[in-house]
């Protein structure tokens, strides 16, 4: 399982107080308790409120690289920040994200060949998230097709179903497991997936829970990658479990010690 | 959700004492909490200790008459056991279980129909349990054609995939939700299917854990039934969240308390 840590986000209060005052302790600090915990990419998304976001990115990503040496997911919508952000992480990056419009496809699938690094790619299409698993599939295949044709290879492609939030679409993340299962035979070998999971539980009262149920029934729909909180220990106690039963961790009495060992002699 | 508790079992201690003893008590008191837990079936199981397991099945179901008329699971492999306990619960309950052996089948279908039960079967033949999906699926479809050449609507048939225990088979439970997949396609109306939850986790640490886990993936799968520890309330919230999630309930920001409050109301 691919590990993005989520929370290197302007959306939260104590990111978005750093970036405006420029205080680098709580993004080092939540770089490192990120990677503790055993993240294999750290997301870094300026939020909406930054002034100037392309110095807000530079900022975070030499910030981050003070304590930490984890390839970063580049999380904005807005091209001038991605490219700068990929450039002051020296391409130990990751692309999140593009969708499956051409426009968007045209701009950054060069932009993951320029570097040949991974690539997020939500099913989303011009006519927004088809509501079907089928449709979101379709979408998919046109992604991968447009990676080819740009000369990603199809591993640096993670395809994303778009989970919404269960409070107010109830039948959606049936639809991105089905989506996952689907997108898993598209091509062989399998076409990597990914959901940015706390989605999920927005305006829920069981937010934690939610999540952790949503993200194994995901793995068992054979989900490769999360952006998450994974400074959230039941739901990465969750995680490990489900990746146990799929035996894609050898079996120990003290597995989930294992597993975070593993990680922290990275 | 079919919810099968699991905890009138004479391989407790608690159980067993009870039976030896003929105390009624901490029978009815597992009987009542498990009801108000949520369960829809009660195991009823006498244990390999049992003198006389005739005597103690009846025993049981009478003492759990006494606080509970919800149908109950006869769990015995002993022919005579299985009708002295279906015969004392009138009717109100399953058999459990047969397994894919033609002389079981012979044996245990015809009494399904008799009463017009359901019949939990393992999918086990006279080789053991297939190692892979396609092999228990297959005996699974054996145990179909059983089921209507005896007369048994299919409907009244819950496939059990037979779990084993993560620290001794750890690519087993792959293979059961893998089975429990393919067993929804093997004919339409899908196919009911079932596991015995608690084995996957026999002689592991983090019991729970492990339960709670397997418990949603294989929802995700297409569990339709469970036979689990309903006083586990953290596997309750788990798996009332993964029917959640697969718009099994309507949403409410109190849907663990609805979805309570509904079986409560039976």
């Amino acid at each position: 399982m691919i590990v993005i840590g989520e929370r290197i986000n302007g959306m939260f209060k104590d990111v978005r107080t750093a970036i405006q005052q420029k205080n680098p302790e709580p993004i080092r600090d939540l770089a490192q308790r990120q990677q503790a915990a055993g993240a294999d990419y750290l997301d870094v998304n300026v939020g909406p409120a930054a002034e100037d976001p392309v110095a807000a990115m530079q900022w975070l990503v030499s910030t981050i690289r003070e304590v930490s040496s984890l390839p970063l997911a580049i999380d904005t919508t807005k091209m001038e920040v991605m490219r700068a952000g990929i450039e002051a992480a020296e391409g130990q990056a990751m692309i999140n994200s593009t969708t499956g419009e051409k426009k968007k496809l045209d701009a950054l699938m060069p932009l993951a060949a320029e570097y040949n690094i991974p690539i997020i790619a939500l099913t989303i299409n011009e006519q927004g998230v088809p509501r079907d698993a089928n449709g979101r599939a379709e979408v998919a295949l046109n992604i991968l097709a447009a990676a080819m044709e740009h000369g990603v290879p199809p591993e640096n492609v993670l395809i994303d179903a778009v989970i919404l939030p269960v409070s107010a679409q109830q039948e959606n993340p049936g639809h991105v497991l089905e989506t996952i299962r689907q997108t898993k035979l598209l091509a062989d070998p399998p076409p990597k997936t990914v959901i940015g999971l706390s989605n999920v539980s927005q305006n829920t009262r069981y937010r934690e829970l939610i999540n952790r149920t949503c993200l194994v029934m995901a793995i068992g729909a054979g989900l490769d990658a999360a952006i998450v909180d994974c400074l959230d220990d039941e739901l990465m106690d969750a995680m490990i479990t489900a990746e146990l039963l799929l035996n894609k961790q050898v079996y120990s009495a003290e597995y989930l010690k294992a597993w975070r060992a593993s990680r922290c002699a990275r």
